[in-house]
């Protein structure tokens, strides 16, 4: 049971942004703005990133989320999200991808992880600036949302991969600002 | 230095701000609504909260910005928020407060460590589902700016309690979308 009176029957961070449309907003437009928006990375790529962050922070419902919007990007499927999350050193991924997945690996213990040695190894694998600035702030942003939706213990939908996969399907291709106007 | 080429000579977070526009606003945005818009919590409380965690986190830009903002709002010093940063359970604030921070450091190991009691003994000492909800929020923000400024090694000013009181007192009375249109 979340722990304040959540809307009922809406699954985790949609209830709480239902809840408090106010920071809803800047939460799902930094979410667009940073998985969708234009970037180096692709947003499939950026997708498994987030994905990545909330296995590795055990967050149910964002893990399962975005990896089913990994999943609906082109260049992408399921297998090859579940590979990053669960043993990206052995993912069939570019070394650039997995030298920027060591860096969101370590933004998610604490942004002082980061070393010098973790951002030259990804410079020589091709990342520029703005990948590992992206790479850097996803990581941060999903240890925010990971913590907002456990913290509240919001409602979790589990063994429903319709729904997550139709959730994925228009996080994709329809992005996430039509979810604000859901909401609010 | 810096990980990547962020501007020089601007400190902290608003240099990643300078380097990436797209993504500032919607994060300047969010601290706007979270830290200054309608809460039942003052705003005082909500920066002293932010500090709080920021200094766990180990954070020096964001605990001694916010550390500055929360001493500028009425009714707090920087006495008040340097006992919550450091000793919060024997600081002179209500027990409401001091429920609140417990959570606040809950949230800030990981979502899932908060419990059913500690909400609980939230409630016993006042606390409503909006106090709940906006602390779960700041302290899992704070997860992610923490994690952005320190994540990118960006330029920290350190023994310039002066610049930190400036930042603070445009923070607590000018707000954070001013700072937007600096950067932007």
């Amino acid at each position: 049971m979340p722990h304040i009176a959540l809307p009922e029957g809406l699954p985790g961070i949609v209830s709480a942004f239902a809840f408090r449309p106010e920071t809803a907003s800047p939460l799902l437009e930094l979410a667009e703005i940073l998985l969708r928006g234009p970037s180096p990375l692709t947003r499939g790529e950026r997708e498994m990133i987030a994905a990545f962050v909330s296995t590795r922070n055990d967050c149910y419902f964002c893990q399962t989320s975005h990896r089913a919007a990994a999943a609906h990007h082109p260049g992408c499927s399921y297998d090859l999200v579940d590979a990053v999350r669960f043993d990206y050193p052995n993912a069939p991924v570019p070394p650039k991808l997995k030298a920027l997945l060591a860096i969101a690996d370590k933004v998610r213990q604490g942004g002082k992880h980061v070393t010098a040695e973790d951002i030259a190894h990804a410079r020589e694998q091709g990342a520029g600036d703005v990948e590992i600035h992206d790479t850097v702030l996803i990581a941060a942003a999903f240890c925010m949302y990971n913590r907002y939706v456990d913290g509240l213990a919001t409602y979790t939908p589990v063994d429903q991969p319709g729904l997550y996969d139709e959730m994925g399907a228009r996080m994709a291709h329809e992005g996430y600002l039509r979810a604000a106007e859901t909401v609010s």
